[in-house]
C-alpha cells in the first residue's frame, strides 16, 4: 500500500469511541481525506501503567515509516479513585505523570520529529456518573462516584506539566470544556464519555494544535492527482509523475 | 506499527466523504475497532478509467501484508452521460465492465484470498441533481440532468454481472435504495451522495457481506487484552503472549 503519513490516536475508551457518530477521530480522518491515514489506537478502560505495554508494539523503534504525529488522551482512568467502584484502575497522580513521561521519551526516541499532543482527562458530571451507575446497577449502585471532577482536575494539570517540561502540545480538555455554561450534559454523555458536541470540541482543540504546527491538511499534498488536473483525453499524463 | 488486517475501501467521492457525520466508512471503523485497521482511498470524481491508474500503488502485488478485504464502489461517474454537464467523466459501460475486471483480477492477484465487494453506484434522483446544479449554477446550471437514473443502472447491473463472473461478492446500492419509498430525498443529498439516512445503508449492506463470509468483527480477536482482563496487581501477565 501507498505510504501516506500517519497520525496515531493513541488512548483509552475515548479514543476507541471515537469513530461513532460526529467522533473527533472520524472528524479528522475527513480533514485529512487523501492527505493522511488516521490509524485509532483506542483502549477501552486502559491507563497510562498498561498503555505502557503497548508502546513497543503500536510505535516500534526499528519503524522505517513512523507516525508524523501521535495524541496521547490518557488519564481518565488512571483518576478513578481508590476505594471506589473502578479502584482497579487508580493509578497515583505521580505514577501517572511519570507514565506519561515514558510514553513522550518513547515517541520522541521512535521519532524526533513527531508532533505529540496530550491531552487531558475531560472534566466529570459527578451527578452524571451517579445515575450512569444507577442505570446500570440499580440499587447496587455506588452511592459515591467513582470519579470526582476536582482529583481529575489535578491528572489534567499533571499532563500539562509534563508536555511543557517536554516542549510537546498539549489540550486541557478539562479546563476548555468547563468554559462553556451547561458543560456537564452539553459535552458528556454518562458524565465522562463525550457527546456529539463533546467530540466536537476535542476535534476542534486537536486541529487547532496541528495546524499551528506543521500539519495543516490545507498545505498537505493529494496523495494522487485531483480530477480536474485529469486531462479525459490523455489521463496518463496527470499519473506520470506519481 | 503492529500490523492488524486491514481493509480498504476503494473508490469515487462516496468513499471519500465516508468519514463524515454518519459516514459508512467511520461506521465500519467502529465496527471493526480494535480488530482491523479501515484505510480509505476514495478519489472524488474518479472513474473506473483513472482508478486503474492508481491500482499498483494503493494494492501493490509486492505487498507481504495485503487488506484481508476490499470495497470497489466506482460507477457513478462512469455513469454520467455524453453531451451534458459532466461529459468528460464519462466511460461507455462495456469499458467499464472491463476496468471492474480488470481491478477485480488485480485484486486477486495481489491476494488470492482477499475479500472482495463490488458495490454499485447509488441511483440518481434526476430531480435531485438539476435543484443541486440550480443551486450551484443559477440561470446557467443544466436543463437536463447529467445522469439519469435508467442508464445508472445499466452500470449497476454491469457491475452486479462482474461480480458473479468472478464469484465475488456485490451490494446492488442501485435495486436495494429504491425499495424504500421517499428514497430520492431519504437516501440522497444532492440526488446522488448520500444522507446520514443512506451511508447507513451502505453501512448495513457491506457489513452483511463482511458478516456472511468470514469477516464478522465479533469472531475477530481483539488486538490487545481487555482491560477486564487485566490484574491490576500483576499487569505483565495479560501482556506476556502479546
Amino acid at each position: 500500500m501507498k505510504t501516506r503519513p500517519s497520525i496515531v490516536l493513541f488512548g483509552d475508551s475515548i479514543t476507541e469511541e471515537s469513530f461513532r457518530y460526529g467522533g473527533w477521530g472520524a472528524s479528522l480522518t475527513d480533514t485529512y481525506s487523501r492527505k493522511a491515514d488516521i490509524v485509532v489506537r483506542g483502549y477501552d478502560g486502559y491507563t497510562t501503567r498498561w498503555a505502557l505495554f503497548l508502546l513497543d508494539h503500536i510505535f516500534p523503534l526499528s519503524s522505517t515509516t513512523p507516525p508524523v504525529a501521535a495524541t496521547v488522551f490518557l488519564g481518565a482512568n488512571d483518576a478513578a479513585l481508590p476505594g471506589r467502584t473502578w479502584e482497579r484502575l487508580h493509578v497515583p497522580l505521580e505514577e501517572y505523570k511519570e507514565n506519561l513521561r515514558k510514553i513522550v521519551r518513547h515517541l520522541k526516541e521512535c521519532s524526533p520529529t513527531m508532533l505529540i499532543v496530550l491531552i487531558t482527562p475531560p472534566p466529570i458530571d459527578e451527578e452524571g456518573r451517579l445515575e450512569f451507575a444507577k442505570s446500570m446497577y440499580g440499587e447496587k449502585a455506588m452511592k459515591l462516584p467513582e470519579r470526582t471532577n476536582e482529583v481529575t482536575g489535578d491528572y489534567a494539570n499533571g499532563c500539562v506539566e509534563v508536555a511543557k517540561e517536554f516542549g510537546v502540545s498539549s489540550v486541557n480538555l478539562w479546563s476548555r470544556m468547563q468554559e462553556t455554561q451547561g458543560w456537564q450534559k452539553k459535552f458528556l454523555s454518562d458524565g465522562l464519555h463525550l457527546t456529539p458536541d463533546g467530540n466536537k470540541v476535542v476535534f476542534e482543540e486537536v486541529l487547532k494544535v496541528f495546524n499551528g504546527a506543521w500539519l495543516s491538511a490545507i498545505d498537505m499534498p493529494y496523495d494522487f492527482p485531483q480530477y480536474s488536473d485529469i486531462d479525459p483525453h490523455n489521463p496518463e499524463k496527470a499519473f506520470q509523475n506519481v
